[in-house]
C-alpha cells in the first residue's frame, strides 16, 4: 500500500470521525509512526486524532502502555495478547472513543519459524472492549510496516462507521 | 526536506548512537510521528530508539508528557517553554540517554500574527538539562513537517557526535 493510498484512507478516517465526534489513539511498534504520521497528514486531524505512542522498546510497550509483564514474558511482544493490552493502554491512556495497536515484525531481521517476518497483530478497542486481528504480510520492511497502517486505517474506518 | 534524507539523516544517527552506546526517544506534535517513522524506517533502529509519544491533544502534552497546564495556558503548546517540558518528559518516560521534541504550526490552518504557520521549537534534553531552538519553515504543511524532522534528526546528530 502507497502513501498515497494510506493518506486517502486517513481523509475517509477523519471524515467519518468528525461527523460522528469520535476521537482516535493508537499504539505502534513495528509501524514505528507510520501510522499517526499518515493520519496527521491530513489537515483538520487534530479535529479527532489525540496521539499515539511509538512504543519501540519492551520497556516502553510495559511502563507506558500498562501491557503487564507477564503477557510480554508469556507471549511475547509480537502477539495477540500484546496488541489487544496495546490498545487497551492506548485507550486509557489518551481517553479517546477508539484506540488502534500494531505490534509486528517487519525485519529483516527478527523473524523464526514460529513468528516469521511479516507476522504482525493488530487490536482495536471501544468501549465494548478489545479485538486482535492476525495477518501475515509479504514483502520488504517497508510493504509489510504500509500493510499494516494501511489495516489498521481500515480497521478503524470499518468500526466508526458501524 | 525529502523522505529520503530524513532516512539518510536516521541513518547516521543510528550509526552514532549504536557505536556510542546512546539511546533515543522523542515526543512529536507538528511532525506526527514522522521523526519516528524515519528513524524505524532503518533495520536495527530498535537497538537504539525506545519510542516518541504523538502528543497531538494538548491534553496529552500535559497528562503523558508532563507539560503544567500552566505552561500551556501561559505560552500555548507551540512555545519555547512546551518544547522544553516536552524533550524533558519524554526523556524521564523512556529513559533514553537523549530525548527530542517538536511543536510547531503545520498548517494550513491555526497561525496567527503572533505565532505564524511554519514557526515551529525544538527541544533537546540529556543529562545536562533541555535546551530549545526556534524555527520559522517556509512551504506548505508537508515541507514544515519535513524540515522540522529534519532539525531534529541534525540536532540529535551534533549532540550525539559531541
Amino acid at each position: 500500500m502507497a502513501a498515497a493510498d494510506l493518506v486517502a484512507l486517513a481523509e475517509r478516517l477523519q471524515g467519518i470521525c468528525l461527523g460522528r465526534r469520535l476521537t482516535v489513539a493508537a499504539a505502534e511498534s513495528c509501524t514505528g509512526g507510520l501510522l499517526a504520521e499518515a493520519i496527521t497528514s491530513v489537515p483538520g486531524s487534530s479535529g479527532y486524532f489525540l496521539g499515539s505512542v511509538v512504543s519501540y522498546a519492551d520497556a516502553a510497550k510495559r511502563d507506558l502502555l500498562g501491557v503487564p509483564a507477564a503477557i510480554l514474558d508469556a507471549h511475547g511482544a509480537v502477539s495477540a495478547q500484546t496488541a489487544r493490552a496495546m490498545a487497551a493502554g492506548a485507550r486509557a491512556m489518551f481517553g479517546s472513543s477508539l484506540a488502534v495497536s500494531v505490534t509486528g515484525i517487519a525485519g529483516p531481521d527478527g523473524g523464526s519459524p514460529a513468528k516469521p517476518v511479516g507476522l504482525t497483530y493488530l487490536g482495536l478497542a471501544d468501549d465494548h472492549g478489545s479485538e486482535v486481528r492476525r495477518h501475515h504480510w509479504p514483502g520488504d520492511r517497508a510493504a509489510i510496516r504500509e500493510s499494516s497502517a494501511g489495516a489498521a486505517l481500515e480497521w478503524l474506518i470499518e468500526r466508526a462507521e458501524s
